[in-house]
């Protein structure tokens, strides 16, 4: 069900005609309430798309009726004039919807620096408005509208006691996403007023949307936004909510991982023992984005002498003498040389996990990521994106 | 004539019976002086080779009077019997030269993890020693031991007013080496003192071996060094040296990122108007090491918006509306906007012009790196390396 499985959200997926594919490419989401509390964490890319900027400005308000989506274009780095093209698509929506532009939230996704076709945006805004349906197809047909080089739509729900969390992402990531762009909507019906939603929404993705790491680029257009529509009349603990929003967001994580570009891996980074989070989350993020840790996964080879090079660069506490490194369960590296043979190792699989305990503290962090692949450099290299 | 184009310099490159395949594997470069100055540089990577450890230790002397180099094993992540390892071999090589261990440098690239088969690296010492000759051939036979993947031998001289220097190199990087290790022995008959020659070392590799970035990969490796005979007599000023020394660097530099793994692209890329000269190098690194930027060059397309997202990452100062980008001498975006559309910038061939200008200010740097192609992903994932 997805972004429409809370109770008091309609949503819609039309071709308005901004893809020259043809395929669905603009994805309305409304709250029709009775609550309107919104929130939403962005791009920390210093180039910023128009969108991002318009929906970080409304969000001031923690208010939001619609969010509206779209594909075939990110209008990043088009200007005072993408600005203005954002602008006049909220607009277009709060007059459908007969509300304000503040109360309109819209998310990009494409190729940078093109503007987009304004009037196939209007009359899609037009057409979106009159599919608009609480059904699951219409959710369905909304996570579908938003996908660009992704090869499925990517949805998720969970269900509280008397509420609920539905969502959808596409693309590969918050902070490091593997292409234009990472968006995602989640709608709830539980009660929950602007602040704690924006509390809830940072702690999970922080370490949800935040831990994938696919290619370490960080887009221009990153947005996750939740939608509380309150309609369910129940109001869960802030804890409850935060812990049932997270396991969504992991849901849709891992979807992401799954369908990264040329993956053929999904690699699991675990950094235990480290004297931070913020420790062991740089490490991981420095091995997830090493490409030739990610060749060697690829080539199913446990060539751990890589992860040991990889995390050397790090900007964090290392002892060589106490590092272990494990894949797959087997240790490889410990007591500063060579543990076990690595041939032991049976990297075949499409799992992998890679353990590296620092022995230094108490913290830990799980990074995931993907391999480097032949089809990886194919979609990215022969294909403008 | 490389390393011993120099006066007072012997070489030899030995197939020691490390490397499986019976290549080449085990080199020596003597200086016979008068004089014996010398100094280093060696990788920032935490985890630290057995040789970096030993070489940067017997280094504080500025001294050396030798340097055996081997290919076939990294000798890293081996724990106190690899350092000891290193030790044995340095003393062999004293032992042959009726020197001090203490005067011996030793540098080993290959997989990391493996002890060296000491057997074959002691009698590699004693073939290299009777080896041992002043000619052009010697030196070649050196530079080719060393080599792991590279396809070619890489060497370069210079010539100063009644003295010169010569060098070789291996690998792909000093701070980012496209695999195991970058290893280069400098040579030069100049009258120069240990003091002098650290300072000219450290400025010549900080704008030529530190500014080549092919994957963000730093070795535990990494060494270059330089010896000073003194046997031409001259004495040049530090300038003059320096100035010749990275003249060889980057003669070197450009070497390495021609015959990188799998590249089909040499990438230049300027970032100008920067505030400060090392927000200049930490923006070009980020575009070099971007694997979307890196695919798109790959597949020849000016895809600006890609160098946009990479550069929006950076630590730095960043003005949207002053940047420019420009390839290959065509402008596509500058004012916040597109500038001129794609088509008309022509990457098709092999070398490639990225210049960012920040507007920011007067600094400047130039970042070389290479492409991301089907045939590194090929070589890193089909072979332990």
């Amino acid at each position: 069900m997805s972004v429409t499985g809370p109770a008091g959200f309609r949503a819609a997926g039309v071709a308005a005609g901004i893809k020259a594919s043809g395929d669905r490419d603009l994805a309305l989401v409304v709250n029709d309430g009775p609550g309107q509390a919104a929130a939403g964490v962005f791009t920390t890319n210093k180039v910023k798309a128009a969108p991002v900027l318009w929906s970080r400005q409304v969000l001031q308000e923690r208010r939001l009726r619609a969010v509206v989506l779209n594909s075939g274009g990110a209008n990043a780095c088009t200007g005072p004039e993408g600005f203005q093209d954002t602008h006049a698509t909220a607009e277009k929506v709060a007059e459908v919807l007969g509300t304000g532009a503040i109360e309109v939230a819209v998310c990009s996704t494409g190729l940078i620096g093109e503007r987009l076709p304004m009037d196939a945006v209007r009359s899609g805004v037009d057409a979106a408005a009159r599919a608009l349906d609480g059904s699951e197809q219409a959710a369905t047909d909304a996570a579908h509208a938003v996908l660009t080089t992704d090869t499925k739509a990517k949805q998720a729900t969970g269900q509280g006691e008397g509420w609920s969390i539905g969502g959808f992402v596409k693309g590969a990531g918050m902070l490091a996403p593997n292409l234009a762009t990472m968006l995602s909507v989640l709608t709830t019906d539980a009660v929950i007023d602007g602040e704690n939603l924006d509390k809830a929404l940072r702690a999970a993705t922080r370490v949800t949307f935040d831990r994938l790491d696919v290619d370490g680029g960080t887009s221009t257009n990153d947005t996750v936004l939740v939608l509380a529509s309150g309609a369910s009349g129940v109001e869960p603990s802030l804890a409850e909510f935060t812990a049932l929003l997270t396991s969504v967001s992991q849901d849709l994580v891992r979807q992401l991982q799954a369908d990264a570009e040329g993956a053929t891996k999904a690699i699991d980074i675990t950094v235990r023992g480290a004297a931070s989070e913020a420790d062991a989350v740089h490490i991981g993020r420095i091995i997830a984005e090493d490409n030739l840790v990610k060749t060697a996964l690829f080539g199913s080879d446990p060539n751990w002498g890589r992860i040991a090079m990889a995390l050397g660069r790090a900007e964090a506490e290392i002892d060589v003498d106490k590092l272990e490194i494990a894949t797959n369960g087997v240790t490889l590296f410990a007591g500063g040389t060579k543990a076990r043979d690595r041939a032991e190792a049976d990297l075949s699989g499409r799992d992998i996990e890679i353990v590296v305990d620092l022995h230094l503290g108490e913290h830990e962090a799980t990074i995931l990521t993907t391999d480097l692949s032949h089809g990886y450099v194919e979609e990215n290299s022969a294909y403008s994106s």
